[in-house]
């Protein structure tokens, strides 16, 4: 069942609002995507949310394969955990707190160390039982003193935020390694250019970090790369340390979506969070966490594939896999449309179909600003040669398909 | 591959805590499904959250059928908002209301009413553009003064609320069937028995409402059924309106899950959200509202099914298709274990293997407890007889599947 553009909520705009700072955002709220509830705040409308899934499930499938578990932890969490690790006090003005009727305080969890530190303190008593993966998808909050740039540095988010508690260092490492190949795995099959820079830990802590950056020339963070040896850092961490070939660096731009941590002991031992070894000695558990901000992988993606006509989705986080237009209401194009539709989702291909009334050249140029992976063109003239018409959104030109041959040809967008 | 109970964490207790106040919340507890956080507050540990996901799935499945559209609305709102209909005065102290860093205030969405009612006003302007039917999975907050029940009565919950906006009475008649109809497939699916019963509107208003109940002992509503013609009601309502044939009512006790709500056009009007009709006149939005504690719905399966040694999952909402004993590390053993992992899942079945050195009691006992829908056991006493065990939680007794015939009792779980 095709959704029809004309039964779908997918509220477009010819401007941008006012206040839409970035490329991204402005892009997301023309194709209407999101839309602004209140400053650094935001609405995920139904095209916007299929990316946002797609993202999530290329997340979940990969995160599953290293043997990660999932699990919800709290939004409102209390603070009594956070005063634990210092960090009621330390976390300043971006931590949203309040107090609930019984004036007990609580935040909204911006990140989640200190929770899921005291799942495990609790649960968690031997080095039989360890090691322990887990990760979320969970509603974020951060009390931006300037919330800007869309979605991209707003106040609510969503991250997947994942945490590994392990016995020994090299245990500690090998998550380490598994945490960063399946982040490789899930930016690749994002169909994304991006970088793993080493990184400076920053609030969060621990000794030793990763950021992957999506690469773009509207980034907000330098990614520097060695002309000798290729090591790559973020521009804080090359201010700190030269690469150890001595050579120099050549400065390219880059977007912060994931964020990989080994935290060490810090969380654990603040918290006093230890098991048992084999003859019985305690020691606080060795913690890596890893992040990676879903909203932001859907902006960023933007910042990264588009043109003066809209977004260009990758193949892979295309909200729908084929844009239908059918020009007229002639009834061997509408007979036409419901068939390609039929052989399409028998392929697994999702199709939106601009079935509305509006004139061609508007029906076009939504296409683009919307930028579904491929378009598709049915109308009375195409069909007068037998065929239709097929686009690719990132290619300049049209090809012609002849109606005997979609079925093959639909098989080469699966 | 299959996940191992040595390798998974999910924390079983012998006693449930003292403050565990309900059979459901006790066997969550026990059978390491969740774990309180604050009052109120849980967090979701990775068995439980197998079969949350499992019911949103389901949810989100039957709602993309009847045409419904997924969406994200923020969690934290603006007091303008629902200032507009009033309801920032009216809700009381159940709603959380917070102050950000600016001194703005907010709350914690505990329904979304006011923020989608807002979107609409915002974005459809002509009767062209009707009907909008739209839905959200997202984390909720009702500030209860004595939180309890386990996630039944908790103060953070997930709930999935959806939202229709009509141009005419009938097309909101007949959204409202179409809701009635999906949330009919949906607890169907989740192999639930339960009930629809009209009820009263409560604080959320409008002129008509149906509560799903599923069918429990333990629950804490009545549904009021007439011994003549079956006609169903809350009690509340029942109170209120006896049925027409004039019949006397039959009590039994449910647990609401899912609530729809004919709105009619409280939230339009007060919010001033009109659309124009064909003759360019304005009327306010004719309004639906749907909803399905997510996390309530877990609660309830196990409330309607277990017994004295634990949970009892449905076929379609167990957390693994399969709970794999094996008895000694025997190298036979494992070898077949292996292989009945591999045919499972070959089939699309998925399987919890209790590898652990521990005894066989403690690992039916647990088995029990952790209620997953089928049981196999591998034991060098079993392969003596060319034969694996197979018992089905709901059932009393265990039978003998010979080895060359597991593939095809296998077809008979999937």
């Amino acid at each position: 069942m095709a959704n029809k553009l004309s039964q779908y909520y997918a509220p477009t705009l010819k401007e941008a609002p006012k206040d839409a700072d970035i490329l991204s955002a402005k892009l997301m709220l023309r194709a209407g995507l999101i839309r602004k509830t209140a400053s650094g705040i935001y609405e995920w409308l139904p095209l916007g949310m299929r990316v946002f899934r797609k993202v999530e499930n290329i997340v979940r499938e990969e995160l599953d394969k290293i043997g990660a578990q999932e699990i919800i932890l709290p939004a409102v969490q209390p603070k009594e955990l956070w005063e634990q690790t210092g960090r009621w006090e330390e976390y300043g003005k971006e931590l949203l707190r309040f107090e609930d009727r019984k004036k007990a305080g609580f935040c909204f969890s911006p990140t989640a160390e200190e929770v899921i530190t005291n799942c495990i303190k609790r649960d968690v008593k031997s080095y039989k039982q360890l090691p322990v993966v887990l990760y979320q998808f969970c509603i974020k909050f951060r009390d931006e003193i300037r919330p800007r740039f869309g979605v991209m540095r707003s106040r609510e988010f969503y991250m997947k935020d994942a945490y590994s508690f392990c016995e020994t260092e090299k245990s500690a490492e090998e998550w380490y390694k598994k945490f960063f190949e399946a982040y490789n795995s899930i930016f690749t099959r994002c169909g994304l250019k991006f970088k793993a820079v080493e990184a400076e830990s920053g609030n969060i802590g621990g000794s030793f970090s990763h950021e992957f950056m999506v690469v773009a020339k509207t980034g907000e963070n330098a990614i520097e790369e060695c002309v000798e040896c290729g090591y790559l850092a973020s521009d804080e961490k090359a201010g700190k340390k030269c690469p150890k070939c001595g050579g120099k660096y050549k400065s390219t731009r880059g977007i912060e979506v994931g964020h990989t941590f080994k935290l060490g002991t810090k969380y654990s031992e603040s918290m006093n969070a230890k098991f048992l070894d084999k003859d019985q000695k305690p020691h606080p558990f060795i913690m890596g966490c890893y992040g990676i901000g879903i909203t932001r992988v859907v902006a960023a993606a933007i910042e990264q594939n588009n043109d003066e006509n809209g977004i260009i989705w990758t193949k892979e986080l295309s909200p729908f896999d084929i844009h239908l237009i059918t020009i007229s209401e002639d009834e061997k194009v509408l007979a036409q449309a419901n068939l390609l539709i039929k052989e399409a989702e028998a392929k697994g291909l999702t199709v939106l179909w601009d079935d509305r009334d509006k004139q061609a050249g508007m029906k076009f140029k939504e296409a683009d600003l919307l930028g579904l992976y491929n378009r598709i063109v049915i109308s009375p003239k195409t069909l007068k040669e037998d065929s239709l018409e097929y686009k690719a959104r990132d290619s300049k030109d049209a090809t012609m398909w002849k109606l005997s041959n979609v079925k093959t040809k639909l098989n080469d967008l699966t």
